[in-house]
């Protein structure tokens, strides 16, 4: 036991398309969900972390719940992209004193609300949904004029580089992919929080699915859901004395990421847009290695993020995850299993933080695809935030 | 030396009533202009921490100065109420390891563009100049139809009570804030970097202009002023090898303040929308108390932000702060030099981040109102944030 702070408490309200509540109430009913988890009480929070783009702020919290001493909150910048960077951010605060229990919530009507997934938000300042636009993609104006706009469109952009690069055919490429889709989707329909629970997927659905974005067909791209997530990180010293056991953050690294098409100017190489030594620094801080992964719960707001991921991290070589996952390595019984709740594609989005909230239910041994003595995960989230974690 | 983060570098621009130029140019102005001042460049930055109503995002500073390896940044919310949070924030990813020297910044047209300090800005949703509502008052919907609604209008609450509890007269209350308006206007006098550099004030204008929200008249209430500001965090051990000497971050805080009227309802007694213990974290945290204190640089939107800071901090006790006022212990010659500056009434406004930068200033002994031989500075946002700074 190393003594770096851990998740105690998890809680959600249910993936829906139209959850019939505002956000705050969704936020709450996570965080009173999360303290009964851990088995603590509201006035035990001491911190708040949250994305910037979440409408419930911090006096509305201390408002409704009536935290009288909250001695650290902060936020993270973007969408899911940095679900892991609020791990960071509490086991950092915790480790420097600041504060002892610190909640991270998502809070989202991302279906009935901002779809965030269309590109016209990026073409006007929305003032009436309260998204901050103007500052977050600072080179809109070089390709919105061409349409590029969505996430689905660039990461469209990602996958075309990847499979001219490594001369992987176009058929080819939708096998590795469809088996991302499909994986995942047997994966939801035995859990029963997914969004997706009762429907199935083939192959053959997949491949007969609509064109989103060439290669992207309309299964590579992840749902769009209502709903609230939230994670109770504790000090080691106070978790403690819970009776639950809690799950160890080894490590947690946030980089900026690839969120304008400029920024690859700076990008050393296409391979990858992590910074080079990402994969190095994270692991060597963790004390562990790629080898040592037992499952990996990687954010694919489309399926070509799950192979990127795996090369920028090294489980393995540039241009190889198209076998690892062509084979079905990434199903429960593979040398990897990838996405175990259904992933962003076929459980729900509550902006990346249910891709933590799975790591922690297999570590705890209570994942409907449960990986037998999982120990170690991975989580990450291409190019911005990442974080390995520890079954205690 | 106990080897925490150090502030190395310290940039702005002027101050001024209309910058002419975009809030991206000002916050690059002053990041260049503090990586000169501590000897570094564009490369060394690994972190970034800035205010949540900022419009210059990460991605943008990445792109314009060519980051390619930032690994971590943060944002805290709400306006200057939280600028020492941003040292707390900084200094805590420091000692985790997160990143090892962080920029912080602050900038603004709060004069040209936003102005921060007009109630109208909460009674519309502002997309055009992108300020984010909606979240930040819980309460508006209690208040605001009453005409509750700026800054100076709460804090005159607050200096109401103050004057009632304590029986003091209106005469004593304007001897007491007029003291602190003009004894900073006179250390503006002697900063050329001050707005009302040439702008004497003596306490017979203060008396007779005009009532701005009882008991707060004209020159009880800050600056607006246009300019950006920026501070370089880094590692003890990445500080030690820079030429200029740095000054500690001996400890820095950061609560959930009385944002709202509804949030009083939760504070335990109406002196003070500190958290009780507060004070006492903060000193313990840094190994030193009130009675050490060479220099205060208390954030003052409003004059009254002085007196109610010094006794939540227990530098005086309750209702003696007017006595120290009144008496001008907060001249250069006094017990405890305060807003040395000119604070925001007299200097400028970045958010309060000037604030942390008169404080720098003094512990390196470069303050156009020095102290003699200042070692140890305090600085605060009355209920939000702050810290223990340590000349090295």
């Amino acid at each position: 036991m190393s003594g770096r702070p851990q998740i105690v408490g998890l809680g959600q309200t249910e993936f829906s398309r139209n959850s019939g509540r505002t956000e705050l109430r969704l936020a709450l009913e996570a965080i009173l969900a999360a303290l009964v988890d851990a088995g603590l009480e509201a006035g035990d929070i001491d911190g708040l972390v949250r994305y910037t783009w979440d409408q419930t702020g911090e006096a509305a919290l201390v408002a409704a719940l009536g935290l009288e001493r909250v001695t650290y909150y902060s936020e993270v910048e973007y969408g899911g992209v940095n679900c892991c960077a609020t791990l960071a951010h509490a086991a950092a605060a915790i480790e420097a004193g600041l504060a002892s229990c610190i909640v991270i919530f998502r809070s989202l009507n991302a279906r009935s609300g901002v779809r965030f997934g269309r590109g016209e938000r990026h073409l006007q300042v929305n003032g009436d949904e309260g998204i901050v636009t103007g500052r977050e993609l600072p080179a809109d104006e070089y390709t919105a004029p061409f349409g590029l706009m969505a996430p689905s469109q660039y990461h469209a952009l990602y996958a075309r580089r990847y499979l001219a690069h490594y001369g992987i055919s176009d058929d080819r490429g939708a096998a590795m992919l469809g088996n991302v889709a499909v994986t995942q989707r047997d994966f939801a329909n035995n859990n029963p929080r997914a969004l997706f629970h009762d429907r199935p997927l083939t192959m053959d659905e997949y491949l007969g699915a609509r064109m989103v974005a060439s290669p992207l067909r309309l299964y590579d791209v992840c749902l769009e859901t209502d709903g609230a997530m939230a994670i109770v990180v504790m000090s080691a010293e106070r978790a403690s004395r819970l009776t639950r056991r809690g799950v160890e953050i080894l490590a947690a690294a946030q980089f900026v990421h690839e969120h304008s098409i400029p920024m690859l100017l700076y990008a050393r190489s296409l391979d990858s847009l992590v910074p080079e030594r990402a994969g190095a620094d994270l692991f060597g801080r963790a004390g562990v290695t790629p080898k040592d992964i037992n499952v990996a719960e990687i954010y694919d707001a489309t399926s070509i993020l799950v192979p990127l991921a795996l090369e920028d991290f090294g489980f393995v070589g540039r241009g190889e995850a198209v076998d690892l996952l062509i084979t079905g390595e990434n199903r429960l019984d593979g040398r990897l299993p990838i996405n175990t709740h259904g992933g962003l594609l076929s459980e729900g989005y509550f902006h990346g933080l249910n891709t933590i909230g799975e790591a922690v239910r297999q570590l705890r041994g209570e994942s409907p695809n449960q990986v037998p003595d999982a120990r170690l995960a991975f989580v990450t989230v291409r190019g911005a935030s990442s974080a390995i974690l520890a079954a205690t």
